[in-house]
């Protein structure tokens, strides 16, 4: 049995990324066909791990190749804070500098083979400025580190009563104002958007995907009586991408494509807007809904929520997501060759 | 303890609502302290007890004030069809004219006191207008009978892990293109719309209503890096309310807001467009969600599907809106005379 490895990268620091890590590492430690490996400084990981009561080791190691241990959860120690760990929610110059670090590490070893994937922890933005970065977030850090240009993201959403089904929602634009997101809709960028969800369904396993195209207007429009996006953009995008022979349907109105897709008639479902394919991915399953990066050469995954300065330290953090994080990418780790000639720059 | 009557309108005897509602009465034929009687044609709902293989016995009353026997489900029959039934899944004038004449006898019923509110079943637009009826649907004809000219919809979605609660979904517009919406979305409009709420959510049993007003853009426009509707419209509307001692706040990014109401934070939110709202609550809960209308001064109910002519008398509509709409009307029944004396016209 192959047992693949994942780096889990820690994220700030002083935020809930080293408990969240902690947490979920230590309730993975018993697995056999994979091993998760924190990327960050040894001494925030078992901060972390005894903010969260934990009885666990943290072992400080310099290679991923190592042998899983009962009661132990491993980090790649990248050195940056040693002993003396800036305190808990306060933006910090080094919290930031051992951020990037982690990232970068993480982010060559996959490049390099040497771990599937990686998990990213949630990082501040203003941190990671003070430390000298120029980046925005992860996604710009990826992209430099990975010499890839265009980014999607995959939204993955489990359904427990669809048994071995998760749904894909995909999205046609994402952080811009709802305004203008209408005002780029149109047929060419719906229509690239199915291939790149297409093509993304077959490297992320799924041979033969279903996907729909969620409407625009309520009940898709009713033929033109409330808005015409459907009539003139997304019915002739969908009908191009039937012609190529892919299996797309739509568009579906937005109110019922979603419950279609978690019962399990659809692989994946296209969103327009940034809100549209995040209101029922968390609405459905505000925990279990997870993050995949899209045009990578690697296989990344990412929680969705953020430092959460409030609370770091406490123990009160939540972990399900960055544990649905993991878990994804655990599942997704024996497409990495596909991912990586399918996205490579 | 008072026993509360409702009455359910059969909708178009040739669609699913004679089925959905024999199986849902059937299934509460032995509740003590509500009554549900079904209004239209007797040998309608015969048939569809039987196309859904139900062992009672129907039973054709004149008055809704008649005590329940077990094993029987009780129907007020308007005598429209008489024995001579259209056939199943056909537009029918005569289907029509039994639709409307089993909503007008049920909405007299409830305004004379008869009942303390009407569950209704899908009807078909074709068939009532073949019927001579010049209304688009249940809203004008609902309107007509009671003299009422504005209504409103608020969805109702139980959270069967927060028990004895339920979030319920306001719209500031809906029947209209998103691009309309959006042109038509200004402070008081907004204003409006959470007066109104606060005013439903008083109406039908929260004292103390918590009301949240979703955003409109990604991450509520990020300070109007992302759209400019919070900082223009909703802020200011809200701001307002909580200046009337309204316990309202927002605007609170829309992939947040309903989880955060489905586990109890909020008793309301209010949602700005169709979509919004609708997308949440189904795929939240898909045969759960069921709409009260707000304005009228009867309650009302209603499933959120249509007549289904493609599988009606087949015995395989599912009647779970059904019984949910008629659950939410046994619920709101204490509430009648609040819902009289604030809307009566």
């Amino acid at each position: 049995m192959t047992r693949h490895v994942l780096a889990l990268t820690l994220g700030d620091p002083v935020g809930i990324g080293p408990e969240i890590t902690a947490k979920t590492l230590a309730e993975q430690a018993g697995a056999t066909d994979h091993h998760g490996v924190a990327v960050g400084d040894a001494a925030a990981l078992r901060r972390g791990a005894e903010a969260m009561g934990l009885d666990v080791e943290v072992r400080a190691i310099d290679s991923f190749d190592i042998e899983p241990a009962d009661g132990v959860i491993d980090i790649v120690d990248t050195g940056v804070l040693g002993d003396d760990l800036p305190e808990w929610g306060v933006v910090d110059k080094r919290a930031g500098q051992a951020a990037v670090s982690a990232i970068e590490v993480a982010t060559r070893a996959a490049l390099d083979g040497k771990v599937a994937g990686i998990v990213t922890g949630p990082i501040n933005k203003e941190a990671i400025w003070a430390a000298g970065s120029k980046h925005l977030g992860h996604t710009e850090m990826l992209g430099e580190l990975t010499g890839v240009t265009k980014q999607d993201t995959m939204f993955v959403v489990r359904n427990a009563a669809a048994e071995n089904h998760h749904l894909r929602i995909f999205f046609t634009t994402r952080h811009v104002s709802l305004r203008t997101a209408l005002d780029q809709i149109n047929q060419e960028l719906v229509g690239e958007s199915i291939r790149k969800a297409h093509t993304a369904l077959q490297v992320f396993g799924v041979d033969h995907p279903r996907l729909a195209v969620a409407a625009i207007n309520p009940h898709g429009g009713e033929n033109g009586a409330f808005g015409d996006e459907e009539i003139v953009h997304l019915t002739p995008a969908v009908q191009a991408a039937q012609a190529e022979g892919l299996d797309v349907v739509g568009p579906v109105p937005a109110d019922s494509v979603f419950h279609q897709g978690l019962v399990g008639r659809y692989d994946g479902v296209l969103s327009h807007f940034h809100d549209q394919g995040h209101i029922p991915a968390k609405t459905f399953d505000f925990d279990g809904t997870i993050s995949v990066t899209v045009g990578l050469p690697i296989l990344r995954t990412s929680v969705d929520h953020g430092t959460a300065f409030d609370i770091a330290g406490s123990g009160k953090a939540g972990h399900g997501t960055m544990l649905s994080a993991y878990l994804a990418a655990v599942d997704y780790a024996p497409y990495v060759e596909n991912i990586r000639a399918t996205y490579a720059p």
